[in-house]
């Protein structure tokens, strides 16, 4: 493994303070804290812009530049001697799931900020500014359509394609935005777009891979691809004690068959694919009324492109054979083809984790990231560090201070040398 | 077919105003009024309290007493000559499913208050009172036990059994209870219990029999049986991107193959048996996020006693095994066996019908009524008329104003027979 780091790089990794690192995940999970242990800080909610409040109002105590942009992604500069070069970029998201755990995205721009910290502290200017950002809605908890702020800044979406998404509160993204906006009126006004020179997220596995393994840090080679969509189906509503079997254009039974067909479709016996059906809502949702309308979400993931278009092309044909009486509409959510990292990033990482003393490996990421958007216009890497059972989206997530340290000194250290320390 | 009614109930049955009748269904249907036509008014909803108030002041404004007892239904009487003596009771009830129509309950309500009007303008006097009543919470669209108020008038239930359920929107019940009799606190509280001569309900007939064969009127023979059940499923949650397929406790999954067995199960070549899934809920319902709990109510119904709980019986064995490495937990919510009405009423129901030139039938119900707990404490009957398709439940949902007319004749009549015209 070769050496990627100088000697300020490492010193930068070395000041990275661990315990002041989880103080700080511990304080950020108390906005949208759930009396279960977990998280709920939907994008744009109360919560999310009281989580915001904090993380400005402490960056902006360590002195370090704070500015929003027009999508609501928050913006933290530590300079470089060089003003007007392109930034490194380090961060994720601090949104949540509904029932959400406490590490995954805040890790990321905890960790980022801390980092900034660790170079003050050992005294170590970079050439390039280091950004911290944290993006506005990764999840799609809320607003359907994830990753919202990072794929505006990379330019693969307009901002004005989102404002009318409706969440799953009713509220449209376009107030949410504005209300979130509102709440730090003082600061500074961010371009929705700039160069820069590379991108690094550090975030929780959520899998099981590095855990079983006993490793500390895994280089992620490429996030697979994600097809997400929304079924719509239309029955006959009517009374549930008169309606004749024979009679009925239930909704449910519709959404049914066509779950079952589509269980049937994307057997896999790599175990590679993945297929969830996570939101199901039946409408008028009464005991006794048939449905007379349906809406479900299809999660279908898979690092293979080929694979992955060729079983998402089945979806349409087998919901609307299925549920047929009844009618069905399917339409795409977010399609977002597998990315591989650059070969120079994966290894590149590898190597400072090595270099720092922690042992690492390649792996792929089964859940996709922000890092997917800056991916498209710069060089991107992921850093990873275990979490407990794999498990993430619940309010039992967990991932090991020393494990948080870890992946904050291979981010901190990398990030710095990227800046030219 | 024998003569029932003398010459005051038939005069009563003439003064009958259809047009006025019509013009107070539309009214009480602008309580809860949804844009595609149909009514949401969820038992003491603030929309149940509105059209409540407004029937009180109808009432009153007619010089008729009105009060209310602990559990909220409505009283309207008309005096008799004999005051002590027990009334003839005539009803429905006005609270309505949340997509549902304008005449479920509430032409049974206003059909009874036109009838008092009707015996006031042809100046017939009864020796007993007619009592109108307007039940609380039949439907179980907010608060899953329906029939609140008339199994509490009853004496099958206890008022205070029911005070801590807790309705789909979260509130309970007591004190939704207390809001709505504390919205009018000047009406006189009438006993929870009191002795009754006779109980008639007018109702649409939520099937198509009457509408097929062209009659107008129908005899209610008996309301088949009941079996409303919850269940409960726990799996575990978590990313849907990372966990692969065979690790996951996907609590929807698992509902899924409950679903698959209980249509199995529930299969019946006469399609009798009526089996629907109406309510399904998904914790924590997020598109990325596997589903950790599900809800849904089973509603089970068929006429003979027998067959009925032989698949009663079924259920929880083939949830438990079906939804397995998930935990099944089945719970009952309401279980009513069939309830066949006395041969005296039902003959008398016919015979009125035909004595006043309307085309009749002996049918059983489809649906529950309020008309199941009266049946258990006086000679009780049921009068249904036909509606458009046999749809209710619905915002579709539609009586033909002739038949609303018919229907309200008979009840006139028969309640003015019964109460000693």
């Amino acid at each position: 493994m070769s050496n990627d780091l100088n000697e300020a790089a490492v010193r930068a990794a070395r000041a990275v303070n661990g315990e002041r690192l989880w103080a700080s995940l511990m304080h950020l999970a108390l906005f949208g804290a759930r009396p279960d242990g977990g998280v709920d800080r939907h994008a744009l909610s109360a919560n999310d812009i009281a989580a915001r409040s904090w993380v400005i109002e402490t960056a902006q105590g360590l002195g370090f530049e704070v500015s929003v942009d027009d999508a609501a992604n928050l913006w933290i500069r530590r300079k470089g001697n060089r003003t007007d070069a392109a930034p490194v970029i380090v961060g994720s998201h601090i949104d949540s799931q509904p029932a959400g755990g406490k590490f995954d995205g805040a890790l990321g721009v905890l960790a980022g900020l801390e980092g900034l910290r660790a170079l003050d502290e050992a005294g170590i200017s970079t050439d390039r500014p280091i950004d911290v950002v944290a993006w506005t809605n990764e999840e799609g908890g809320r607003f359907e359509r994830s990753c919202t702020g990072s794929s505006v800044w990379s330019g693969a979406m307009e901002l004005e394609d989102y404002l009318d998404d409706i969440g799953a509160d009713g509220a449209r993204l376009g107030d949410a935005l504005a209300s979130t906006l509102a709440a730090t009126p003082d600061l500074p006004r961010r371009p929705r777009r700039f160069p820069a020179h590379a991108y690094l997220e550090l975030h929780i596995e959520q899998g099981p891979v590095l855990e079983n393994e006993g490793l500390e840090i895994g280089a992620v080679t490429a996030i697979q691809g994600i097809r997400w969509m929304n079924v719509e189906i239309s029955g006959h509503g009517g009374h549930a004690g008169t309606t004749p079997m024979a009679d009925r254009r239930d909704a449910f039974q519709a959404a049914h068959r066509a779950v079952a067909q589509l269980n049937a479709s994307m057997a896999d016996p790599k175990d590679v694919l993945r297929f969830t059906v996570g939101r199901f809502n039946v409408m008028p949702n009464s005991p006794s009324v048939i449905p007379e309308r349906v809406q479900f979400t299809i999660d279908l993931r898979h690092p293979d492109k080929a694979l992955l278009d060729e079983r998402a092309r089945c979806i349409t044909p087998t919901v609307e054979a299925a549920a047929a009486p009844c009618i069905a509409s399917i339409s795409p959510i977010l399609f977002m083809d597998p990315m591989p990292f650059p070969e120079e990033m994966i290894a590149g990482i590898e190597a400072t984790a090595n270099q720092l003393g922690h042992r690492a490996r390649r792996l792929p990421s089964g859940a996709f990231h922000d890092a997917l958007y800056p991916a498209l216009v710069c060089p991107s890497g992921m850093i990873f560090v275990p979490c407990r059972g794999g498990l993430s989206h619940h309010p039992d997530e967990w991932a090991e201070p020393r494990h948080c340290h870890a992946g904050a000194r291979v981010l901190t250290a990398k990030a710095a040398k990227l800046a030219g320390a």
